[in-house]
């Protein structure tokens, strides 16, 4: 595997599971040149005319869509950790005797621990996609036959819609659909809120199955997928358990540096001149988020501010505020609890993104770089901005990229992390891997500080002579190291074995994750 | 130009504007092989990080996009009869020196007659699009420089999907739009519901212009037409006039010959087993439709029974029966007046819909052939049930197709025709124009009787022994012929000039318009 240095200088292959790569060229540099993939013409003459895709089971449906050995099968990943459609889909496929998969999901979660055994006994051949735990795991020790590839959720859509990423069969787990296919995510027995990390599955694959445990009469209105683009539509007992489907952090942080943290990034959203009327934010469900959200919630009241919109997961904090009037829309891209899932069902104020109108970098623009600030999390932080997401300082593969990488090109990229996490410094001196690159990060936010980027001429003239703990990336990072008693130590990695990389939003090559030597 | 026969036996042009065509073949016969269109792949690196996309005006935009001599420009006709932004459209492209431009309009109007100069200027070289009234007119005298293309809705989108047609330039009239260019139709001063038919354009074209009359702030919520599709965006004073926009013929009919016909259709749908819980019908917006829709209306309220949907166009006749429960749903694909529109933004029981869902015949389905039945009309139909919808029998092209061609698809579709007009007999011998094969149109209902298709022996089983005047399509043509004294002369053709083409769902040619001897 020949290693080259890209613009950032980290060293990733020139090639990937036999596809020739381009490294990562800096923020806009790499040009895409040609043509959108083309998926092939259809006929209605091959459909029933009275809209009935209705056939017996997955196994049909994976014949009738001409499963092969090698193929590339791709599932979404909107039932999260309670997801059961994907394993019993692997196991139809094992049933089937096929071979070499190229699984391709919207991510992985700790229930798929199932498809280690197919992973082994060459049933799938390797995974592109974020791989949360135990696949991670399993990935990173060296055992999976290809090269993982990790793509931010704008980026799964720009390497399909790109052609990078041939996708044969889709099969799309749906919460409510009709016979003719058309699918939604926001009612049913498995409701989950959204569908749109299955958008770009739907308008490409050359096959679309779509399984659902809510079969209802045509039309499913509304719908998140158009049965237009599916081919077969097969009913299952179960797509999963909804109490596992919705997000588990939800819960406001009751740590008091966490909570120092969440102020912190409340008072520079006021202290900076962000928090003004109409303007947009976007922050997760992590704990330290949802804290900061709520105190946010406190100075907009205080002071009669109005949002434009806010850019979901929806939660209960964000639902609040919508039906408080506190912001004219969420602009949903996936759903963390039920009260978001319910509140989308019933509120027009919800507007349905996908990562085609949100993230796509391969796009006329996108949503992403319209926010006027995002709130985010990393695993590691250096003192060039660079961060990370998907490994932490053992060399471990752990976390997907999500939306993480497309939100970075929002107008203020703040980063809200602790500096340091079970007596490991957070704040390093270079990230174990890097997933954003420091010029897109503008603020770091921790419980020691606030670390404003150097490019940001503009945010630290607006923040001077406040009151916020402002320092340098430097100062903290030298804080943090003597607290824990210095860095990390860095992993011991086979480099001679790149077992996953870290694909850029624009289809280039960022980062790679070694073998750990065990 | 070289003629050949095609599988109904109409002489159709082997090649049209230097392109090589398909002759018909029969339904369903002709298979496309081959991949989609496949668009430039973008960069957001070339688009305002802000979003904002607008720019001075039309001209700046034209400019932007790169307009040159022989591009197609394509416009939607949603605005109908009111649209002023495509005559400013065409101003300024004359202003610019640009000659050559192929129009591809999904219909022209009465008020395009403003056109007809740039056409024998040489700025449009011709037209692929529906021609209604004056250019019509100008093109069946031999006027137009290349040869007029006429497709249905579900063909236009086809074509450009398929890519017989690329579309250089769209230039889309948005009611109103958000400087991303997220754009809808059923809100702002030139309100006129849907987009739909602009759908194809803004996926598939080279560059996206969004022209609006009521731009707010992003986003632009619920949106029609993604402003992910978009380049530019463009304030203009207005788009057009609102009293013109909603169709004219939305008065329900007064001529007792017209309501017998309305009659014989409601009875049919009882008789013939139609009418039933949870059945779905489509009925345009004409006088005698709208009079059947009104008795049908009486019958399911006597009987009880619901419709799972109505496909409208919308008017407050059918918003009447959403609103009193008659039906769960309606399924828009225009909206024909003013009554609609405001139900379409109020009421979540109108399903949007597209050329894409309802009609594209190169897709994996689509809604036309789900539907129970549907009432269209004919400008002339003949004894092999062979249908005309776009010439007279004077041989003036003066009609668009619309969704005509799709509807046929349904599962009984049925005609309701008066038997002549103006002392001219609808029913012929040959029709001047095949726009719709006899092999799809099931009954022929006129204020002289009902004709079943030999075909469709289950629907003659069905009237077996009611009292619906039932009798064959030479019954009534003979009966009619009597009546007019005779048959309608034969327009006098050039048959060496064929000035329009007809294109079938599938893009093949079904037929051939010749140039009229004057």
């Amino acid at each position: 595997m020949k290693l080259v240095k890209n613009a950032i200088g980290r060293l990733v292959p020139s090639e990937v599971n036999g596809e020739k790569q381009t490294p990562y060229q800096g923020i806009g540099k790499h040009r895409p040149t040609g043509n959108k993939a083309k998926p092939q013409i259809s006929t209605c003459a091959d459909y029933p005319d009275d809209g009935n895709k209705v056939v017996k089971n997955l196994k049909e449906a994976l014949k009738k869509a001409g499963l092969k050995d090698g193929m590339t099968i791709s599932t979404h990943h909107h039932l999260r950790d309670g997801d059961v459609l994907t394993n019993q889909l692997f196991d139809t496929i094992k049933s089937m005797g096929i071979k070499n998969i190229r699984w391709f999901p919207s991510a992985s979660f700790p229930c798929h621990k199932h498809l280690i055994k197919y992973l082994e006994d060459g049933t799938i051949h390797h995974i592109e996609g974020s791989m949360n735990g135990p696949l991670g795991r399993f990935t990173t020790e060296g055992n999976m036959n290809g090269v993982g590839v990790l793509r931010s959720h704008g980026g799964r859509y720009q390497s399909v819609q790109d052609g990078e990423v041939h996708i044969d069969i889709a099969v799309i787990a749906a919460p409510t659909a009709d016979p003719f296919g058309n699918s939604t995510g926001d009612r049913g027995p498995a409701a989950c809120g959204l569908l749109g990390f299955a958008l770009a599955d739907s308008e490409y694959a050359d096959k679309v199955i779509v399984a659902t445990d809510n079969l209802v009469p045509f039309p499913c209105y509304p719908w998140q997928i158009q049965g237009n683009n599916v081919d077969y539509v097969v009913e299952v007992e179960t797509l999963g358990d909804p109490s596992k489907i919705v997000s588990g952090t939800t819960q406001v942080t009751k740590s008091p540096d966490r909570l120092l943290i969440a102020e912190y990034v409340a008072d520079f959203f006021e202290k900076a001149g962000i928090l003004k009327d109409g303007f947009s934010f976007q922050a997760g469900a992590g704990g330290t988020n949802l804290a900061f959200a709520l105190i946010l919630k406190e100075k907009m009241i205080a002071q009669n501010i109005k949002a434009r919109f806010i850019r979901g997961g929806s939660t209960k904090y964000l639902v609040e505020m919508l039906e408080e009037g506190l912001t004219d829309y969420i602009l949903d891209g996936q759903t963390f609890d039920l009260e978001g899932v319910r509140s989308m069902r019933e509120n027009p104020g919800h507007v349905n993104t996908s990562p085609f109108t949100s993230y796509n970098y391969h796009g006329k623009g996108n949503f992403a770089s319209i926010i006027d600030a995002v709130v985010l999390g990393a695993t590691e932080v250096d003192i060039n901005f660079n961060a990370n997401v998907v490994t932490h300082s053992d060399g471990y593969l752990l976390h997907g990229i999500g939306g993480w990488q497309n939100c970075l090109f929002s107008k203020c990229t703040i980063l809200a992390i602790p500096s340091f996490r079970d007596r490991i410094p957070v704040i390093v001196d270079e990230v174990t891997t890097v997933t954003g690159p420091g010029e897109l990060i503008d603020v770091i936010i921790t419980e020691r500080g606030i670390a404003i980027n150097p490019n940001r001429k503009d945010l630290l003239k607006a923040v001077k002579g406040t009151d916020l703990p402002i320092k340098t990336i430097k100062e903290i990072y030298e804080e943090v190291n003597q607290i824990c008693g210095g860095a990390p130590a860095k992993p011991k990695v086979n480099k001679d074995k790149v077992v996953a990389v870290i694909k850029w939003v624009d289809g280039t090559i960022l980062d790679s994750v070694f073998e750990i030597k065990k």
